[in-house]
């Protein structure tokens, strides 16, 4: 029995403590969140479950830390890694490992070298690993693309394209995606920082660390997808000519050559989703998923399954490419 | 500078040695063969390379293996892990490490656990490591569609099916399906176990044992894929009612329910070549290698790619599930 504890009890924590709840083999010892509406309650109404789960929302995350005996600690309050980097020592210095779907802790290295180091060598005194995952990053736009490189001979160039159906993801994305906004408003976004899609650089990095390309540059460009005929989703309606979502396209080059390319699209209205990996080399491979990866439940399900190479792993910080292959396991 | 010995130098020994000649960071030392024709030669005319290699075909392993220096050894001499155990022992014994094609070795445990067991310890005591892999057994029916559970919840059922043109391999393989064959001179192969695909029996225990799994049995099923028309290869002609390759079926049964199924057929004049992945479950996954990977290929490609995890292993016999993804990386 696994003993876990969440930390952060937003849509994406939820997600992760729902798919642990309903595991024979872990036990949800703990949750914490800063939210008041939250503090107090039984975890289990949040997850929407009829019985309670016998584990009181707190605020108190040091108490909770130290009192649960948890093996593990789900962290998602934050796609920041500097922002978190408080909250993971803390979990570290009370000896769980920790797993998060902090974008930029799924291959931190871009610019977060000292942190990481950092962050390493406390988990090692510690004798706990910390690891962050997620469909994208951590998935699907860098450790699937790496594992199909596998059977390559050479490789030249990567690209990923995915197509996401906004309107069947939770209203906070559908925002994040711009959805209903005018153009002038999605670039006031933009310019803000608050509509943008982050992990893009960290696979991209990823990707290209790992194949031994050294990146020269790095680009990123985000342009809206316009709706071209009305869109109504569970939460909201968006009209021909507004915004439906976010194109994003993030570019890694290696001397001048753009190899890495991610290319992620997400829109409320989105016909033929799918995920789509191309390999160009000896020889090509392309692969799709058809219908694409559902964000929520795929990142859920990945952190879930990820806990137990992350229990196994030596002390330390680890990506995605340095553990034994993660995969579903019958609880 | 990764130093390479190969022992056995038929199709898939030449392929992998051909890539490895032509990365800057691994150097072929020594090559094995018991094949009168062969020893003596430089390996560099065997792998149609005009330059020579330096490098003698040499029948005796043990000098070569004593006196060369290898960090690993790529052994490519059968199929059955029995025939090779004393390779690999002598290997081990002389300090190097051990990557195979055999298609017992890539999920040994299926009849094998004394050998392995056995195995395993030795590899501690020298502190080295064993691995087998393949694109069939040890990829694209296994490893792939383990790492193609990562986003599911749960998983109900996985199927892999892959169509394999024979007619672009080479000769022993479109000789192995039976192309050319009547229909009862196929059955007689089918009968003396010589048109037979190893490894799928591997690929479902790896992934039934993988996703905690138990399984109460294993089917195998050997049908023609009769010629509906006449197909021309480089090597031969097959005219229409003769047998153009094999169709196999495995299927591993969990609880009297078939969980598992791998299919392969393999046939001169396949159209529409592919490997596809269905993982039945929350979510259902699947994907499609479009052209599917071409064996021989793929095969000398994945030893090739991990090589470098194999040499940073702990020492032991490991299997694809083991280890740290591998990936292509520039020379």
């Amino acid at each position: 029995m696994i003993r876990v504890v969440h930390y952060g009890l937003g849509p994406i924590g939820v997600g992760v403590a729902r798919l642990i709840a309903s595991r024979k083999d872990m036990q949800i010892v703990g949750a914490i969140d800063i939210d008041p509406q939250k503090v107090g309650r039984d975890f289990a109404e949040l997850l929407g479950r009829s019985e309670p789960l016998g584990v009181s929302i707190s605020g108190d995350a040091q108490r909770v830390l130290t009192t649960s005996g948890a093996q593990i600690v789900v962290l998602t309050t934050s796609s920041s890694l500097k922002r978190i980097t408080g909250q993971i020592r803390q979990i570290v210095e009370c000896g769980s490992s920790v797993i998060s779907t902090c974008e930029e802790l799924s291959y931190p290295p871009a610019g977060n070298a000292d942190r990481v180091a950092d962050l390493d060598a406390l988990a090692k005194k510690h004798g706990v690993a910390i690891y962050g995952t997620g469909v994208n990053p951590g998935y699907v736009m860098d450790a699937l693309p790496l594992m199909l490189t596998v059977p390559c001979a050479e490789v030249k160039r990567i690209r990923v394209e995915r197509v996401v159906d906004a309107g069947k993801r939770r209203l906070p994305l559908q925002q994040k995606v711009g959805a209903g906004m005018t153009r002038p408003q999605f670039q006031q976004k933009v310019d803000d920082g608050s509509v943008r899609h982050v992990g893009l650089r960290e696979s991209a990095t990823m990707i290209a660390n790992s194949l031994g390309w050294t990146l020269s540059q790095y680009t990123e460009q985000i342009e809206p997808v316009m709706a071209e005929r009305e869109v109504v989703t569970p939460y909201l309606t968006v009209k021909p000519g507004e915004v439906a979502g976010v194109h994003q396209i993030g570019t890694g080059f290696v001397d001048g050559q753009a190899l890495v390319t991610l290319d992620i699209a997400m829109y409320v209205g989105a016909q033929e989703a799918h995920d789509t990996i191309w390999i160009e080399g000896t020889p090509n491979v392309q692969t799709t998923i058809i219908g694409g990866l559902h964000g929520d439940v795929a990142t859920a399900a990945i952190v879930v399954n990820s806990i137990p190479r992350i229990l196994s792993a030596p002390p330390g910080l680890w990506t995605p490419n340095d553990l034994p292959i993660p995969h579903w396991r019958r609880p």
